[in-house]
């Protein structure tokens, strides 16, 4: 695991900037519990522990401002955290350094029902957002398996199984504000839908993971909640016959807000879990969002083109209670996966391809899952061409760290090869880091990395992280 | 006109990297005939012409590569060129230097229509992409009203009617390549259709201005082209109404592709020119895009909506021959506002507030408008926010263009201090280049102007534009 590595520690700078906080917030406020650190160091992943010294949980602008200009004064690595349900090891401190826990940063500052936008704070979850909004008539759409912190799903690029129709976080942060290395703030763009004012800073912070700022204030579009859900799902003889129907009905224009697929070793976890009786072959479910007559009518349009590409057992509905049953599989997937291998833990790969790749790239994916010995069922968010196979593994066994780790740089090359990405909507941080030059070459990382020392000349925020070149 | 004032020049930099260029290309590609050179400074608005010393038409990234290692070596300016269509003075060359336009780089590369993407050069046009495209049932949604080169379109962010549904350049560029000051190639993304890899490349470049990096070649979502197309347009009493009417429709969910707005003078205009005979009120024109049911359903929520609001005269029609009827409308908005003032020359805003500014905007500008004594109709892209003030003035007259300019700045002002943008669509250029910073504040100057420097140390890409801090 020679990606984690320890990075070499400013012990004296640390030790400095740690009494001077506790002098400036308080004792209190600095926090060194050791049950604590860990917990924000926590990755859910293979990749090992690295706490950080100490962490602080901000509650303004200004505290976060104090902390940064501190950790300037003393070069000290500073870790924005959110949730700490990233998968990549994005919140691992491996210099050491400060964490700034953004959850107590979690007021909604102004819902503007006519602009469909909100400006909150980043420690608001996802879910307690939706639930603000409940009465508005609107809601949040980006849905990463987690209920992630907002400011975390900004800094990862996140998404989940509504991207193929609202996109992801990039898609759908209008603009922030974050505090800068300089201890500055920078304001990204104003709160109108379209600018080409500048360039793009709200997206260069948006999956900056950390490296460029720490965002304190978003605006958030906001989606109306369709008047209409309907659900779809299919089975089909193969990943290439689900892929191909999932092709047609993006050509053929169905607005889906949804199109998962369920390879046929996860269907047979649900049926197992779930204690459902469906055919064990790839299944694919959908969701449409619109008027009463539309999605029934999407709805039916998709059981034809289903039918074309050797689907079978269409269902469809457009009752709230019928909708949950024929999704209780996407629903239970991933506890029904970790079924399949009681006691190992579920290390996630994740990468995207152009989507007429995607049935080739899901075959040579279990393949080689299959002839390494591996069990490891398969979700995709297929519209996109992304997909996550799930290793089931013994994290207390290292050959099987090691053969996952194997596993996942095999997958890594071989979307790089199809055009595609080593990361659809986890994140470098750590991970990934080894790939991310093979995906774009050194012209990229040579950029990416002046922006990085323009921006943070002292390399405080986030460091170990995306790798980029000093 | 103190913003276009000339740059210092490199003269001696300038006449050896042309010595060097005639040397290495040949000397009948480094063209430098007047009319040329005055052509590619073109500018569409009151800012006054500064051509470039030369104009070089390259044909490969290896051409691009080598005219920019030579001005960098001697520090002359790069101007890259599309169309010249641009508003803001983004193709004129304040300090001299050397003008590339790309119109020769227009190879279409590839087309994938099962990933509903293209790759091309930049010196593709929108028009000619979809007429590339006419028989594989996709298209290239961006329509900004010139036939602008899609490279012009992603360096200046453009976007047009169907940016409410389909989204900016933004939104639909999903990977480039752009030779760098260095004379490197970066390429920013993969062909996947998401991504979490690094930082946000592509849309950093995408709205640079020509600064940051010359794009040589593009990847681009397509769409489908709907199965139905309905057309509906309504008249309202103020536009306060229409604006309600606008807030009502996408707060309802209706999926409106298009959503123009044209005030009672532009209606005027219109009602001379195309001798027809609508109400000299604020109009609402819109599209909707789906299937045949879909499409006629969701223009009938439309008139309904826009009943409540007070709106009269409600249309509607899905057979295409009546489409064109009833936006003929604002197909003529440009010409027929001309002709409110025979010789005058159209000067063109461009702020964008959040939509529930929009009503407030408009009426403070038609007023403002009246009482400087301009002739000014006005057209929106509304379900965004977006407008446009025609300033029909005599270029020819210092106190008309003296007082245009003041009239765009108090207008920038104004959207600024709605939360609004100085620039929508059009970009910064070096006519929005004092309002940049009002707009957005000193840490979000002195982080783009830290990329700048960082990506372009000598600044070579098209220097003067956006003002950025040295």
């Amino acid at each position: 695991m020679a990606l984690l590595a320890d990075l070499p520690r400013n012990e004296d700078g640390i030790a400095t900037a740690l009494d001077v906080l506790r002098q400036n917030l308080g004792a209190a406020r600095v926090e060194t519990g050791q049950a604590l650190r860990e917990q924000h160091g926590h990755t859910t992943t293979w990749l090992r522990n690295q706490p950080p010294d100490a962490v602080i949980f901000p509650t303004s602008t200004e505290d976060v401002q104090e902390i940064v200009r501190t950790c300037a004064a003393y070069r000290v690595p500073i870790i924005p955290f959110g949730t700490g349900t990233s998968l990549e090891g994005h919140v691992n401190a491996p210099a050491g350094g400060i964490c700034l826990d953004m959850s107590r940063m979690d007021r909604i500052l102004a819902v503007h029902p006519e602009d469909m936008d909100v400006v909150l704070q980043p420690g608001v979850t996802r879910k307690a957002l939706n639930t603000h909004l409940r009465d508005t008539g609107l809601f949040f759409p980006v849905d990463p398996g987690a209920d992630a912190s907002l400011g975390g799903m900004a800094a990862t690029s996140a998404s989940g199984t509504n991207a193929v129709r609202y996109g992801t976080m990039k898609d759908n942060v209008l603009a922030l504000r974050a505090v800068l290395p300089s201890g500055e703030v920078v304001k990204t763009a104003a709160r109108a839908r379209k600018t080409s004012a500048g360039y793009d800073l709200t997206r260069l912070i948006v999956g900056s993971e950390g490296t460029l700022g720490i965002i304190t204030e978003m605006t958030l579009r906001l989606q109306g909640i369709p008047e209409a859900v309907s659900a779809a799902t299919c089975s089909f003889p193969s990943v290439k016959a689900a892929c191909d129907a999932v092709i047609a009905t993006i050509q053929y224009g169905l607005p889906v807000a949804r199109i998962e697929l369920l390879d046929a070793l996860t269907v047979k976890g649900v049926n197992a879990y779930s204690k459902l009786s469906l055919p064990e072959t790839p299944l694919l479910l959908l969701e449409f969002h619109g008027t009463e007559g539309g999605v029934a009518e999407q709805a039916e349009v998709f059981g034809e083109i289903a039918g074309e590409a050797g689907g079978t057992g269409f269902a469809f509905t457009t009752r709230e209670e019928e909708r949950n049953r024929l999704w209780q599989a996407r629903h239970d997937a991933y506890w029904a996966s970790l079924g399949l291998r009681p006691g190992a833990k579920g290390i996630s790969t994740d990468v995207c391809v152009p989507v007429s790749r995607l049935a080739d790239c899901v075959a040579a994916a279990q393949e080689k899952a299959a002839e390494m010995g591996f069990v490891a069922p398969v979700v995709g968010h297929v519209g996109d061409g992304n997909f996550h196979v799930l290793l089931l593994i013994d994290v207390d066994e290292p050959t099987e760290i090691a053969a996952a780790e194997a596993y996942i740089g095999w997958l890594n090359d071989l979307a790089i090869s199809m055009d595609g990405t080593c990361t659809g909507e986890h994140g470098i941080g750590q991970g990934k880091a080894a790939y991310l030059e093979a995906e774009l070459g050194p012209g990229a990382i040579a950029m990416m990395g002046a922006i990085k020392r323009a921006v943070d000349p002292l390399n405080i925020l986030n460091p170990g992280k995306m790798r980029l070149p000093d």
